[in-house]
């Protein structure tokens, strides 16, 4: 049952006097439940809190975190059809949709628990002493990650469970021994304070501290408010990159700068190259298509641009890529706010200096997101920034070169991307190793004929990318690498045996892989 | 021979008006030598060069950067007596300690060359395709360690071989694959300029790019336009808060911001416990003192704030500190502002609330640094952030706690510290363990009863600490994991075996330790 409370550690507080309500974007209607906005007493308490939860819960044994985020797992899953239908009438997105998320969610949590059973994620490190050496001892050095302490996470609207509330960036904050603090996304409040009463059950069942987790409602104020805490010591978020960037400052101005690790999309640039092309312009204008409306194009790894050299078999793609879009029909967006937005920055886009759109550019009523595609020829592109924004949603732009040398310059002139695409051949890559080379630059995954939707979360995967699609292109987003945003190394030195962290102790209590003396062992 | 010279990659450069001048800070004679500064154009041609160079160096294989890097340090030695002399007469250090530091520098280089050489800390990540896998095929993902472009480096004043032109940090960027361009330090122009001209005869020999490495000289606005310049994208930065902190709000302005690994020094907390300190008061005194005095007191280790509880023992101790000290005969410091801001901020300090001086306050002619400490009660150290900050120099305050509680409440009062010390036995460590609990909290290393001067080079050091200590203390600047802070991952997703970097290929061809499908192999 949605309470409408924030949640300060497992305390349902309600000392405000605003409140927030949830919508429908199919109709526009108000959904059930009112979310009182947290006060900033109520979001002091939640940071003090999690400080003092912090002490306990960064003491626990990976295996006693392991056994919280599986219960977080077992409790979603046990809301049932009442957090499915809640999260599809909140987002637009239909229930098959929510139902695969949820999966995603609970996969992530589990991947989690697995690392922390497995326990060599701490990069246990081993210099033993040589009280001997001259002209001065060795001392004995062993070095492990940490957690940082209390982390505060921004979830994104696009994904309701598996980058919100209990997704990626909480998943790993807690297993690395950080308590969270939640700020309620306010597309899906209802989502949000279901899961919120998931984890703080599994938080309760398997007897976590009090403060481990809380949740807050609010804005733009109470946001900030956490950032600038000085208990806070890091930061997730997915979002826009506007969103991202003004966190990202604010936690550079504290007295004590923090860590922001935000991932605040991309334009994804997909090159069409020449040979790959010939082969089957209209087939490959089917693939090209449905990546662009996947979701209604509200994916970060949306491929918002297609690069392509002038060719009769580029017309053909061209043409058929049109029929493809025009045949797939409008769906709900995730909010009005996102369909306002979306068809302001498509319409700034085809207003730009040789932009010509190919399709309907009629703006729809009730939040309904249509596909379009838009060409501009390199020159254009590369005079002008604006065509380098995103356009959030189903909208993609083709720049058109003349050769091979312009496609080279514009692969030098995108920005930072999460994701930079070949549709090619072998051949294709060998013929032109410069666009590979600039564009693995600019990238943090790099795809051979394919598109870039879909984010396979496994150990390779690497979901951020030079700056402004993330903070900080060294960490990702999803996988088990995802971990190190919250954590960071110590050095024990000269430390009695037995009073060190098991990872780190004499004879490998815990049996996990250990660099010992530059040797990689399980001894 | 002194070229007195930039070096804009190979090409020797002095363009500008203005110069600057090597000091003796023995008796602040002007040695020989005339040195000029950058112009503008001459940084931008730098690292336009840099960034033509990467594109090139990036692409060499590990053996090829290993060999430049061994070469580098052949060169320094072939500078023989003439560099040790040179250090010596610009800093004040002996020619012992200059000639102990060249060695730690060729180790450090050779650290990375041995890295290279055995390939493995690229940290490849391999997870296969399963096609056939429902609901959706899972793609092949390969993920490792990439460089990231032109590396800005700031040496320091306190190691004009180990921290400057040659050492770990520019050792670290060009063995992840990056050009670097020095800035040029003003205490010790000549060295710099010597050992420029060794890395560049090394570049040359080994066949390297030109403009893999460049050297400026100047001042604040060379640095500024260096740090400030698009194409850099990342600084290592080693010396005070002030300096570091600066370059880093810089970065963080920058329309793309970059990274700034800045070292920025620590008073490394040395708490006594009393088990210990009633053991041998004395003896311990000794030890005390002759980490407070090493080197001048000029470490970002050295133990600048002493923490114990009053007792008969701690008396003892203190009197026989003061004898210590006071026995300590002051040496020349490393330049005249290193000398004059030491005298200042330690009257500074003195004249705090509560504070008394053990011993000489004087202050000495010619650059020369005495020793001294002072003690302050718990209650007006934790009342007062003044008294938190460092004082470069052979200084240490000791704060004298009533009781455990108020040590507590020192430790966690603490700001973030490269190291912090427990002087101990183990029975101290069980009977405190909130001490130890809220130092670890603190520091980037800990260390059981020992001092935190001397920094092991091996792979479990940590060399890096919370801020202020660190601008990011998840990375160290010594030890083979400050590669890391230079590069970044990528994953190549359904890449073309042949056309991957042989780190990820299959069959292994480089014989590296991999992670494939979760399992770490070599197979």
């Amino acid at each position: 049952m949605i309470k409408g409370t924030n949640f300060i550690g497992k305390t349902a507080s309600a000392k405000g006097k605003d409140s927030l309500f949830a919508i429908n974007p199919t109709d526009n209607s108000q959904l059930a439940g009112q979310f009182t906005v947290a006060t900033e007493a109520e979001v002091n308490e939640a940071v003090e809190k999690a400080q003092s939860a912090y002490s306990v819960y960064q003491e626990l044994s990976s295996a006693e975190r392991a056994d919280f985020l599986d219960a977080i797992a077992e409790e979603i899953m046990a809301l049932g059809d009442e957090l499915v239908k809640r999260a599809s009438s909140e987002t637009g997105l239909p229930e098959g949709r929510i139902q695969g998320e949820r999966g995603r969610t609970c996969n992530q949590l589990k991947l989690n628990t697995a690392l922390l059973r497995e326990g060599s994620w701490v990069n246990a490190t081993i210099d033993t002493a040589i009280p001997d050496r001259s002209p001065a001892p060795k001392p004995d050095l062993r070095k492990m990650q940490i957690p940082i302490g209390p982390v505060v996470v921004f979830g994104a609207s696009n994904f309701p469970l598996a980058y919100s509330t209990a997704g990626g960036d909480t998943a790993s904050a807690l297993a690395a021994g950080n308590p969270v603090i939640v700020k309620g996304h306010e597309s899906h409040l209802g989502t949000n304070d279901l899961v919120s009463q998931a984890i703080l059950s599994a938080a309760e069942k398997t007897g976590m501290p009090d403060g481990v987790f809380s949740m807050v409602n609010g804005g733009i104020p109470v946001g900030q408010q956490l950032v600038k805490h000085p208990l806070v010591k890091a930061v997730g978020f997915t979002g826009s990159f506007q969103g991202g960037k003004a966190l990202f400052d604010l936690a550079n101005q504290r007295p004590e700068p923090i860590p922001v690790y935000a991932e605040m999309g991309s334009i994804n640039p997909t090159f069409i190259l020449p040979h790959k092309l010939e082969k089957d312009p209209e087939g490959l204008a089917g693939i090209v298509a449905g990546s662009i409306t996947l979701g209604v194009g509200q994916f970060c790894t949306n491929p918002g641009l297609l690069i392509a050299i002038q060719s009769e078999a580029l017309t053909k793609f061209s043409t058929a890529l049109e029929s493809a879009i025009a045949a797939t029909p409008p769906s709900t967006m995730l909010n009005e706010k996102i369909a306002t937005s979306y068809y302001k920055l498509r319409e700034e886009a085809l207003s730009q200096k040789g932009v010509s759109a190919h399709g309907n550019t009629a703006k729809l009523e009730k939040n309904k997101g249509n596909a379009l595609t838009a060409s501009v020829d390199a020159q254009s592109f590369l005079a002008n920034p604006k065509l380098h924004e995103e356009v959030f949603g189903p909208f993609s732009l083709m720049v058109v070169c003349a050769n091979a040398q312009e496609m080279e310059q514009v692969a030098n002139a995108l920005q930072g991307q999460l994701t930079g695409s070949l549709l090619a051949t072998d051949e294709d890559l060998n013929n032109h190793p410069k666009v590979v080379s600039a564009l693995r630059q600019k990238v943090g995954r790099i795809i051979f004929d394919g598109m870039p939707t879909g984010v396979e979360v496994c150990p390779s995967m690497h979901h951020g990318g030079p700056f402004p699609s993330s903070s900080d292109g060294k960490f990702t987003s999803v996988g088990k690498d995802a971990i190190y945003r919250f954590t960071r190394p110590v050095s024990y030195q000269n430390w009695p045996n037995q009073l060190l962290p098991e990872a780190l102790q004499d004879g490998n209590p815990l049996g996990i892989w250990r660099t010992v003396n530059n040797t990689f062992t399980k001894d």
